[in-house]
């Protein structure tokens, strides 16, 4: 059974109490259980981890390269500067990783700093601007390249 | 039921001869049928055409406004400078249709004109870097909507 | 007497459907009878054509330019890229036609985009951001200097 | 009956002889009979000024604002950089005020910094390169909204 | 009694003995004492922290959200690249939250990258240049809004 | 006693009345009431000053330079580009005078030619977003320079 | 025999009255007729075609891919933003087919957008500046790779 | 007997004291008394002006056109945006006059907004660097054209 | 009988050794035998020089003034930033003569650095990307203005 | 005896396993052995770490201009963006410590981004290029100072 | 006796005979007789040469910092590129060698290229748009200074 | 035994006297006996050689690659522009020659234009900002290559 990481960056475990008008008004929590039943769905164990740390971030899309496991990626505001992050993700094509970059809104109809995300050049794919469905999808496309 | 038109942009009626190694080999025709499948298996009606006319596009965004079909765009090489196009899309929203823009391959790792999508701040969401399997996320992502 | 061609560009067919608090409530139709009645009390013959083609745009300035007719044009969306309409419109000086390039709205005031004109340079002159009665004063600007 | 102030901003009063084959030969003495005139004509009292000074034209603005009148302005070379100016005019839309933007020439078609205009975005409307009888369409327009 | 966090970004810790003659003598110790006394002096209750993680300062943006304690922040270096730390303060508002952007010195005299804040745009205001007074400063402002 | 020159640029004369909701609805008349009140408070004296002109406002620099007075300065829209002013204001220094730069809003939230000032490299320091309470604190930082 | 398409673009079907001093008198029926000469001289089957549709050139090009024609192009305005068009020349390698861009004048002598040709990257060469003759001089370089 | 305006900009009347290490120690009144002293052993009238208004300037470039006097120019901080003198100096040549633009100190060595005249397009010469006595050189460049 | 001369710039005469998978496997001292004879067939008589020396070919231009030279000039790295040569090349029309600029390579398909020609906007025509062979289109294109 | 403290950063840590054809394949096991060997030989006590979090390098920092530590820096990623560790970096010269940037591989022949350094500006010296070795080039250099 | 070294750079060795109606018709000869006329007139010993090598120039630029030559220097087109030029000028300064940059033509009126200067920045004054005048005016800045 | 070429570009004949401030005080000569001390003792030949001609420098780079001599090469100001000293250098990896580029200050704390180097793609390594031990450092990188 493949496992799939989702990792959620920088305040992303705000969810539901922030600018529910623009993110939506799912918790991180419920995001977790969504994803549970999704994946347990599509016969994939998931993982869901938030974190407002690069550091952490870089950390376990390391543990991602060791162990195989697939990874959806929501990096937030890190999306726009982290070099360190796309450097880790670079390393993952070379450990047979599917990397999924998501994107709960669409940034390109935001401020023109969010039209550039560091990360989609060193991603398998990227999907934006369907909200939390969005990590559905994101299992949907692993499941299917995996399957 | 519901109704989705899927348009693809020029020379996406090559699919399959055109450079497989990026764009894989499914032919155009193949992808007709995976679509009209997908779509049954989601209850939705899917209707596919194709066209390297920018105009073709237009009209047929026009008749989705009019006729209330959601709809999955793939703008090839429109997608980085008709804004005939997406003046054309901007109409969507108030006709309460979904767009979703779909891309075969990952513009961002790819030259630097096709890192800019004159579309993307009018659709619903954008879907990169799947193949074809991308039409299948996008079908799945109205579903959702409708559903 | 003098022939005035008023040529509509990509999307215009759908006016007073399409965002009518930015592009008013008039419909093509009924712009169309107000232009023949305002040409007609300007002692002009008027004949207004709309297209989503750039191809038809381009043919009719070479009409344009062949019969001598002076031409309003309103090129909406192809105005930040069309230059092959910028050319076909360059060809007009030689036959002594005036040309009006003429906006509903203010392109300043928009999306930045918006802000730059491939045809500008190539016109006589330039009236944005009076809505439908633009026309009336590119009528009124024709006839001046055919009178 | 409504008044309409008219504007001319710096260099304007040399008119007639300032390079004559580029802003043609009426002089300002003359195009003030004929804003009169066009004005008696359309119903509109008309009051036409010119000063080379950025102040006068920012109070003459306020002016506007505080009576309600209407304004053509042709900013000149304040167009291009008069932040100062733009502010003023800013104030109208609260006022009521309708204020057109008008050029003698074409800006498109010259130098690279006369293809900018700080003005614009606040302006309901521009007209530009109709040589002295775009103050005229100027009144038309003002006239049709006033009507 | 309001409740104040002032928060200092990276490096800061160091004040006094790094470049005295740019951010002078006072040390880090010495501007915790100053603000207790002048939040005091003030009615404001003052928490002063320092951090050279950019996850801290994200972290007690949340925590000011949480509380509603109004915030002073001098994101020093994170200025200009955390879109991480701006998205965390663009949940302030909503949280009725003033947030106040500090500098020792003054960006815009300093070299290039520092003349772009990525903070300001979702602070309520900035004050720059005033040393370790514009801690005091900010403090002020916060006790006429609360007030 | 110290004195302190207040200089306010462009519109700022228009107070109260200019978009309230942005401005706030204090007049200019109140605010050199309240800036008299203020500078009483802290042992200055206290000249307050409004022109729409350029010129006027490089003069009392140029008096401020001459009498040692200190400067508070909102430039209003010559903030972006009034060279003259800044080379003024760059005299302030040899005379040992302390000039501090004042916004009302937020300039940094607003369009991006806003977010340049040519004065702020020549000021001792700036005071962004807090209003007309933006003179108090300008005061309160002149007071302690001076005290 | 190998076969040669030629396909030129928008508004050179006006050959020979289009700014003559500018593209030369040659109109393009005889255009047409050197082509046939030149070809049949250098044992080449030329086949001319002008269209101003993109689409047209677009689907043309599809037609060399198929049958193996080289191809002589001139895309006129296209030059300078048909993505389109060149995705489309970019399938020409694979086929096995010789792509020529071809420019009756030279672009870098005139205006600056036409500095820039988004076809030359994925053509296999390209002559500018010898006006008709260049169409021959293409027709020798396809004949010594073709011989 | 030729007669040479002089005309001084925004804060040249602080010659002496204003940065004397950059801008020399010779006064304003000392300055016009060497210009009467070069002029006249040149054979030429001399008057200077200094003027810190933007509109003065303007009156006297007006007032040089009319009159057929030559101008030395230093439009010090109004060299890097005054689009308004420009276009007067552009009035010169038609009246045959001949325009000088002194600069004291050497722009290019100074801060980047420096590096930028938009006067110099219109000049007949340029003299800059050589302090006080470029005026000297100017009167000797005219000198040598009218001899 | 008329003289061209063949101008090869820096590097070039390493033709042959010199990454022969881009440059071809011709070295220069065959290609100075094939223009011999290509020459000969077209009854233009050939001189070819290479030189690594800016100057040398800036001396080869001026003597192809002075003599009535004809030239094709491959001016290899001095393409993207000798303004030296071109100033030289600008003397040419002026001397009856007709330079064509060529490039072994596409220049567009390279690095972004070699997509700007300093020297085309003074060439007659640009030929590049067939090798070798475009010297020989490049006498063709001579000749046929020649004869 | 003098201590140097060599800092790798993010991803250093997984040197041997990551792109080795890029960088190499050493371990940093081996790296952390080989640097001891190479400054035992120099007669320098080398401290080696290596860590993802920019915290943690900024902290290192501080630690080498407390303790007067040399510094080798490979920051890695964070070499085009952490302005935080930048301002650290600007520490050391005050506290008499030497700086050297290293760079297994070459930035400059790599992606765009990694052109820029925003730490060059505050080393000694840089050295990029050599794979590990630059490790032993940075610890000859600092020998060489301090012998 | 002062001496003046008068340094020409490329293409001017051909003045008279290149574009006359643009840098005149005085030959290279002439002007050499010129200036020594003018040298002489002034007390100043002069040497006037000219070449199309930037190793020349850069020769004799040293000699005239060993010799304590100051340099008249017209760099023509190494004036928009040579920086090994500009690194010997920046030589002169610690020589107490005055350095004058002269343009026979205006540059800020020609070519977007030509209006910057990599020289400028290490010149002691510019002279531009005088013709060959230019020089006596440049001898005439060095006597006064050497006076 | 290897040989080493070691390049210097132009001005740096003048070491020791020029900015010594900057580049130190050791002289070119004094720089040759140090290379030849520190090459013998690293068992490599070395040749030192030094020109003002771009010419020169790409001869000796041929020379390289025809000999197979590793090269170190400070092309000081022509590292900013010389593309046929880059293309020169490119000949070398397929020469199998190592190519290490040497500055003895650092470029990135100098002029913006000094931030650029148009050789360091296509060099091995770039050791920056050592002064003349820089040279030392260079040559123990080819020893470890070589031995």
């Amino acid at each position: 059974m493949s496992t799939v990481l989702v990792l959620n960056g920088p305040n992303l475990g705000r969810l539901g109490s922030r600018e529910p008008e623009k993110y939506g008004s799912t918790t991180h929590d419920e995001l977790v259980a969504l994803i549970a039943e999704w994946g347990a769905g599509l016969g994939l164990e998931t993982v869901v981890r938030q974190s407002d740390s690069e550091t952490d971030l870089v950390h376990w899309i390391h543990e991602a390269a060791d162990s195989g496991f697939h990874v959806i990626l929501n990096p937030a505001a890190f999306t726009h500067y982290s070099y360190a992050l796309r450097d880790a993700c670079a390393l993952l094509p070379d450990a047979g990783v599917t990397l999924v970059e998501v994107h709960l809104t669409n940034p390109a109809a935001r401020e023109e700093f969010r039209h550039v995300s560091v990360i989609s050049a060193v991603a398998s794919g990227t999907i934006a601007g369907f909200g939390v469905d969005g990590y559905r999808l994101a299992l949907e496309a692993i499941a299917a390249r995996v399957g």
